[in-house]
């Protein structure tokens, strides 16, 4: 049976989620044993540990001119000790340049047959993967399973469902019969899909599957070769997606520098000397906005970028103040921060919220977030899993600035005991007040734990902040809470406007940071936060070219 | 009825055949009194005398500063005398603006109806709008009537379409249902379309209509505001179309400046002040490939561009030499060569061409290609018609420049009398033999009726010369002809890779130059002849954004 075969009802129902936008997921988040196996966790450790202080063996890639590697665990503060195969640019490229000629030719369905099977397989590495996550990232155990695996695996299996319905929107072939009076004009014609060309996929250190495989994949379905360029600080969970993909392509007779890795060093790095290159012409880039407003500055390039942005919460009215503050607190404490959507500007009217049970004001709302949080870092069962590590160590510096900014302080970051990690490089988050009239302080994002509450004049004046921030900022997803039906429809209209995504009173075991494969767009390409969407019809449209010959019929 | 209920037919038909590429088409190209009426050729013929030497009053926009007009005829060599309002272009900005908040919130089904019923009125000024081309552009009567016409009108009605499609892609809200295990998380969701922003629409000389309307109903349907900026000298086509746009608007009570007319003039452009000005957010662009560039290279608009481009003729074998130069003749001489479409460079092997009776010389093709425009533009009832006037004075200088090209003058360019205009600026197509060492001579373009035949050392390296002019300097259309089946798919192929359409083996009626509506795509977008393309999906997905927001299903 043809991979496709194989796997062709799965690419049905992800296209047909992909339209529906209703719940779908092809792999189960949870980890647990009855889905992937009794011993599929503690195997995965045992792999992972094996791995470190090694060189990593699995690459195809042929003729290393050195073996590197940087990564350092947040958990341990110790190198990992994995080395790389490391390639010269034009190496990386010239591959890459002959492997666009194979895999151009490769047709739709055999390419995501291939692709798909590459996701299964790596679905048999999940747990693996998960550790090499929690080890680079600082990621707690649980994110680092569902985010870098199911999660990922998802997302990935979404831009190539994205990507074979585009490549299949056209006819390989017709007859155009034009009646012209007394005859008619008949031709055949063709339509081709060309790929672009060489594609660059550049990581980044916190989420190294997820934000890598939409890109990767996307090129792949639409027929470009890929070079994987992870952060120097997470390789490792990227490195065995790579091999896996190699696997299959090598299993299939194909060049397998369809998809290679290349790792550079911060000493060392090679990202910018690949993106400049005239035969690069796809790149994909997660990370800072000084680094992705250069990229998509560079002429001749289709650019896909997801940068920084400054996420509001705008609190205007709520059912429960505490359990607003519970969920906003799990928000903000969640990975400590480091999410590209964990909130940060948190707008509270002077006045105070209205609750049925009358207002609670800025005050006794800021102790609410204050005391939320500190139930949850405290608590040994929790707090430690939910902030996971710090993954750089400036984030921590920047946590310690924040407490200097103009305003309140009123919560300090702390550390916090891992009860499995001595040496883990935590922080919980730092809550400050804000004036509103201090915008400098909070027109910014200030990646990492760092919570600012803003007090405004009234709800509008909260809407006007938190469109103001993403239109100039930039916003991947934003919080509203309000139980006034026509307030939620300007904020629903004024943050459109700003092309942020709102969640509206979100309470219980949902959060803003959280977005859904198959349903939710991750950035939406309109605001300064990056110029592309996890994923929509332009994320992979834009990746190859419609070009259509036509010949005249053949008289009989 | 809805104007969207009269037209939803027209549109399911549209969308229906923008899939399937055969052959469509929704406005009769034959300007037949049958089809069009008796009267209509007559009616409209005088109803543009009548707008000569007047102000232009149809437009709806109020206050103009100043009345402007500086068309001339290339068939009399005057001055049309029309004056249109002119307006600030910060009036201009501030009523888009307004009009934007306007438009965006008419729902798709509404917009298309209004811009589907506004082709219709076009359509009843077919004749009118085929003289104001006729005298604006030079174009003979029949392509100024089809081009401007009824190609306009489906070009315009194929971005309708595209985008109206684009806008039902996903739910306007669903429930999302995610089964936990004891329980469900149930989020209502919800999709929003936000368009862009104001869309400047910049037009050119020679297709004043044709070349304006798909950006044009592509933004709007899409509820973008219009800013359409006419070329100085073609501007009475489109402002009849513009006209028509208002006077539907107005009927719909919506505000008129939802698309705007921006005249200017040669002295005094706005065309940088509107593209550099920070509210304007979408651009297109028809015309020069040093403006076109710069307005790609704008920070923070989407742009789309049809620039300039080298086409290339591969003749590698044919079965009749003469009817393929016949059909190269009429090719080049269409509108003096003045068709973003017309073939400029011959690639003609130096061993000849193959054919059942033998080989035909380089020469023995040279000549034949002369003798045969020699015989078009000597038909005094065919000629002047098919070779219209010349837009530009710059025009007939680069002819006479061709002369002196290095290389064998195989046909001087010379005027022809057009008996219904005695004052008619002609040019008849000049033809240049060049070698193929010579590369600096043919790496251009040559707008005009200007031809160059390229002697190559064979069939190969007309292909790698084809294929390198398109890839470095861009290409729209591509001629081959040959007999030879793996030759065919070489050429292909490598054309393909230069994101160049290919017409194979054309003789009789049907020409390079002609692209069809609803099936061929007009520029590919990926070569830099422009870096978008008459209509496929990116053409219309990036004028807006999607936008999701979500909140939790209320509780029992």
């Amino acid at each position: 049976m043809s991979l496709f075969k194989k796997h062709e009802a799965l690419l049905t129902n992800a296209i047909d989620a992909l339209h529906k936008r209703t719940f779908f997921a092809a792999y189960p988040e949870h980890p647990a044993p009855a889905i992937y196996g009794e011993k599929a966790d503690a195997e995965g450790q045992e792999k992972f540990k094996a791995s470190l202080n090694t060189k990593f063996q699995e690459l195809k890639q042929e003729g290393a001119t050195s073996w590197i590697g940087v990564e350092e665990s947040p958990y341990t503060q110790e190198q990992l000790g994995v080395k790389y195969p490391a390639f010269p640019v034009d190496t990386l490229i010239t591959r890459a340049k002959s492997a666009y000629h194979i895999w151009r030719k490769v047709n739709a369905q055999e390419r995501a047959g291939i692709l798909i099977e590459s996701l299964e397989r790596v679905k048999a590495r999940f747990f693996e993967i998960a550790y090499a996550t929690m080890h680079t990232t600082g990621q707690g155990y649980m994110m680092a399973f569902q985010a870098s695996g199911p999660h990922a695996a998802d997302r990935a299996l979404e831009a190539i469902a994205a990507g074979y319905e585009e490549l299949q929107r056209f006819p390989t072939s017709i007859l155009w019969d034009k009646p012209m009076g007394k005859f008619n004009i008949q031709l055949n014609k063709e339509w081709h899909v060309v790929p672009k060309g060489v594609s660059l996929v550049i990581g980044c250190s916190t989420f190294p599957t997820w934000n890598t495989v939409p890109g990767l994949y996307a090129s792949l379905i639409t027929g470009n070769p890929v070079i994987v360029k992870p952060h120097p600080g997470s390789v490792l969970p990227i490195a065995i997606v790579v091999a896996e993909i190699q696997n299959v392509l090598a299993e299939n007779n194909l060049d397998i520098n369809i998809c290679q890795l290349a790792v550079d060093t911060f000493e060392s790095t090679i990202t910018k000397q690949l993106a400049e290159h005239p035969d690069v012409k796809l790149i994909d880039f997660t990370g800072n906005s000084l680094f992705g407003s250069y990229l998509e500055a560079l002429p001749g390039k289709m650019v896909f970028t997801e940068k920084t942005g400054v996420n509001s919460v705008i609190v205007d009215s709520v059912v429960d103040a505490d359990k607003v503050a519970g969920n906003l607190a799990f928000s903000v404490s969640l990975y400590s921060g480091q999410m590209c959507t964990a909130p940060q500007n948190f707008y509270i009217p002077e006045g105070g919220i209205k609750t049925p049970n009358g207002v609670v004001s800025f005050e006794e709302f800021a102790q609410k977030i204050v005391d939320n949080i500190n139930s949850l870092v405290d608590n040994p069962k929790a707090g430690p899993f939910v902030l996971g590590a710090i993954q750089n160590k400036n984030t921590c510096i920047r946590v310690l600035d924040a407490e200097n900014l103009p305003g309140k302080v009123w919560l300090k970051s702390r550390s916090v005991a891992n009860p499995m990690f001595k040496n883990a490089r935590t922080n919980t988050p730092v809550v400050v007040e804000v004036n509103a009239s201090n915008k400098d302080a909070f027109s910014k994002e200030l990646f990492g734990p760092i919570v600012l509450l803003i007090k405004t004049k009234n709800t509008d004046h909260s809407i006007q902040l938190a469109q103001e921030m993403a239109i100039h900022h930039g916003a991947i997803s934003c919080g509203a809470y309000t139980t006034d039906a026509s307030v939620r429809d300007r904020i629903a209209d004024e943050m459109a406007l700003a092309a942020t995504p709102v969640s509206f009173n979100l309470v219980g075991g949902i959060y803003m940071n959280q977005n859904a494969g198959f349903s939710d767009f991750h950035v939406t390409g309109g605001n300064p936060s990056g110029n592309a969407s996890f994923t929509n019809p332009e994320y992979v449209v834009k990746r190859f070219t419609w070009v259509g010959h036509r010949e005249p019929v053949p008289v009989g």
